[in-house]
């Protein structure tokens, strides 16, 4: 592909955030979520089954649920910490839950014959990374088009799927917040506040065996 | 962003495919594969912890004890299919580990502290998750230098990790077949080859709650 292409590619790959904070309560535009969820159905998925689910999730109350779960992840990992590091991590905040336009969980629906099980045998959880790979095209669809995108890992999937009434089967992949940022960082926002550092990709190279 | 790039990025998505058959043997140059992983190591990881590692894989030798899990797997899998299904499934190119320029494995480190452990204490799938969306981010770089990727999921992973001699807690989480191509395909191969078809997207997406 042309030359501005690749450079367009390289320039949202490196623009790409984990948004928190920061977030506007406008809401999104019902084409631009479409645009976003196209991106997503383009992934590359095992067998072509596609096994993604998309669960737009607005109401304040289900999201509120949703922050109790957090809340209750987020204090056991609090006090996981020793002395210093536990007053670090409460300074972070990392998720931004009720402050977004709006929460979408992307869900993989294992039950789904599409795709007649190919490549899934030896392999199930190809499934769920399926659903990753369309998390990501959205991602950095999303930041081409200025909207902030937030994963909350923090919450426990079993009582999620509870929460949100899900069939057996169908399991959360992604809990996302989604929605208009006051502006994007210009680094990892864990690196700006000194949690963590990006490491140098020159030690997560090996050739023919891993060490090497 | 500006409209040039949003289009750009709409373009990669749109033209990315699995690449299993039609590739060439011409090696990819060492820049090239630098810029691969750099945008590999530009994805979203859970508490930073970027828990991806590339192992370049080169030797023929290594790749034909792959390619001989892959026909181990592949012919259980066949086994498994009625006797019309079997023989569509007998008929399609699964993978190219042979044929093309050179196989990468991405591993997961789930032994490293980077990120103090941030975020993945109730959903340690978020680990293998980071390196999904790194294989995204490479996947798209791939397609707009016109390089092409087929992931192999037809492989038991434990065996794969023995063959690879991977130390305790270091999982593969995808093993790609890289090259240039003839050509890339219009449509995925799986569709063009009458397997299965993509769904319509509107089946996929719910609000508020899952089926509705």
């Amino acid at each position: 592909m042309s030359k501005t292409v690749r450079e367009a590619l390289a320039q949202v790959v490196t623009a790409r955030r984990d948004v928190r904070s920061r977030f506007l309560s406008e809401p999104l535009g019902e084409d631009l979520k479409r645009r976003l969820l196209e991106a997503a159905h383009l992934a590359p998925s095992v067998g072509l089954m596609q096994p993604w689910r998309f669960l737009w999730i607005a109401e304040r109350d289900t999201r509120k649920r949703v922050r109790n779960l957090f809340e209750a992840a987020n204090r056991e990992a609090a006090d996981s910490y020793g002395d210093e590091r536990a007053r670090a991590y409460s300074d972070l905040k990392l998720e931004g839950l009720l402050d977004c336009a709006i929460n979408l969980c992307v869900l993989c629906d294992t039950r789904s014959s599409q795709g007649h099980g190919l490549g899934r045998r030896t392999w199930p959880e190809t499934m769920q990374y399926s659903c990753v790979s369309a998390v990501q095209n959205l991602w950095l669809t999303a930041r081409a088009e200025g909207v902030g995108v937030g994963w909350v890992s923090i919450l426990d999937p079993v009582a999620l799927a509870e929460l949100l009434e899900l069939p057996e089967g169908v399991k959360p992949v992604a809990y996302l917040c989604l929605g208009y940022v006051e502006s994007f960082g210009d680094e990892p926002e864990l690196q700006a506040k000194r949690w963590e550092r990006r490491a140098p990709l020159d030690e997560y190279i090996f050739e023919e065996r891993f060490g090497r």
